[in-house]
C-alpha cells in the first residue's frame, strides 16, 4: 500500500492488510454445516491460510450466554457472530460460520454489514432435506423435539427460512464431502482471488 | 514455519501467523483510556501494524445489548470483549481495549484465557484519580450520577477494584499523552518484540 493511498483512507481501512472473507453455512440442524466447514478449514490451513471456525455451539457460551431460541434471541446471536466474523475477516482471516441462522432478515443484515465494510461475504445453503438431517440427528435433538422434550427446534416446531440469495447450495445427501468442500473452496476463490488459487 | 513444525501442532495453532497482542486499558470513566488507546492505534497504523480498538461504548451494542451494569452483567461484557480480543490477537492483530472492567476477577479471567491460548496480554492501569476524572466528566456521567439521575456509576456508587497486576500504570494527570502512548508502545514492544521495534 503506497503512502499516497494511506492518506486517502481512514484508520480502519489503513490498519487492514489483504482482506479475508466470511463464509456462512446456513441450514437445518444436522444438515452437515460443521462437517463441511471444518473440512474446508483443514484444507485452508494446509494452504497456510489464516482460518477461524465460529461454530454455533462453541461460540454461543462465549457470546450469547443467557439468550434462548426465540426469534429475537436467535437474531441477536446471529448478529453478534456476524460482527465478530466481519472483524476477523477484515484483518485477513477466512472465517467459516456453521450456524443455523434460520431467519433471512438476520442473514441479510450480516451480509449488509460486511458489504458496508467492504469485507467479502458468501452464503452457503447446506440444503440437506429435513428427512435426511433428522435421520442423522447428530445431537439427538430431533428425537427430543419429536417427543416433546424440547421445543423451538428449527425444522420441527420452529421455522427455517430457506435462502434465496445463497452464492452456493449444497445438498449433502447428493454430494460427497470432498466435493462439497471443493465447491466451497471455489466460492472462496471467487471472493478473494488474490488469496487463493483455484 | 516448517512442515515438520506443522505436523506437531493442532489446526488452531497452524492457522495462526505471527501473534498480535491485547492491551487492556482499565480505569475509571474519563480516566483517559480511549484517548490513549486511539492515539496508540494511530501510531501503530502509521507503522503498518494491524490494529483494532474495541472501545467499550462502541462494542456494547454489538456484543452486549440487553446487559446492564450489575456486577454479573459487567463481568459478562468484559468476558465477551476479552474473547473477541483474544481471537483477533491470535490472528496477528494488536487489539487495544479501553474498557473500564472494574472487577479484578473478570480482568484476571481475560488474562488467563489469553495465557491459555498463548496470546500476549498486557494490562494498562489508567490510574487517573477520581477527582481528575470527575473534573473532566467527558460524557457528563459523573454529574448525572451525583445528582442521582443514574446509578451504578463506577467510582461513584459502584466499585472499581484497582489492578495489582498491571504491566503498566499511567496517571494521565501527571503524564502528557505523547508520553503515555510511548509507555504503552514500549509495553507492546516487550510483548511482541518480533512485531515492533523500540
Amino acid at each position: 500500500m503506497s503512502t499516497d493511498t494511506l492518506t486517502d483512507l481512514g484508520r480502519d481501512e489503513r490498519s487492514r492488510g489483504t482482506s479475508g472473507a466470511t463464509l456462512w453455512f446456513t441450514g437445518l440442524p444436522s444438515a452437515g454445516k460443521s462437517t463441511i466447514a471444518h473440512a474446508l478449514a483443514d484444507r485452508l490451513v494446509a494452504d497456510g491460510v489464516a482460518v477461524e471456525v465460529l461454530d454455533g455451539d462453541v461460540v454461543r457460551p462465549h457470546l450469547s450466554a443467557g439468550l434462548g431460541y426465540t426469534r429475537a434471541d436467535r437474531d441477536i446471536n446471529v448478529s453478534r457472530i456476524g460482527w465478530v466474523a466481519r472483524l476477523l475477516a477484515s484483518h485477513g482471516v477466512v472465517v467459516l460460520v456453521p450456524v443455523i441462522a434460520p431467519y433471512a432478515d438476520a442473514r441479510a443484515s450480516v451480509r449488509a454489514d460486511h458489504a458496508e465494510h467492504a469485507v467479502p461475504f458468501g452464503e452457503v445453503f447446506v440444503a440437506t432435506s429435513l428427512a435426511v438431517a433428522e435421520g442423522r440427528d447428530v445431537k439427538g435433538l430431533y428425537a427430543r423435539a419429536r417427543s416433546g422434550e424440547i421445543s423451538g427446534m428449527t425444522g420441527v416446531d420452529d421455522p427455517y427460512e430457506q435462502p434465496t440469495t445463497a452464492e452456493l447450495t449444497i445438498d449433502t445427501a447428493a454430494v460427497p464431502l470432498t466435493e462439497s468442500v471443493a465447491h466451497a473452496y471455489a466460492l472462496l476463490t471467487d471472493l478473494i482471488p488474490e488469496r487463493l488459487r483455484s
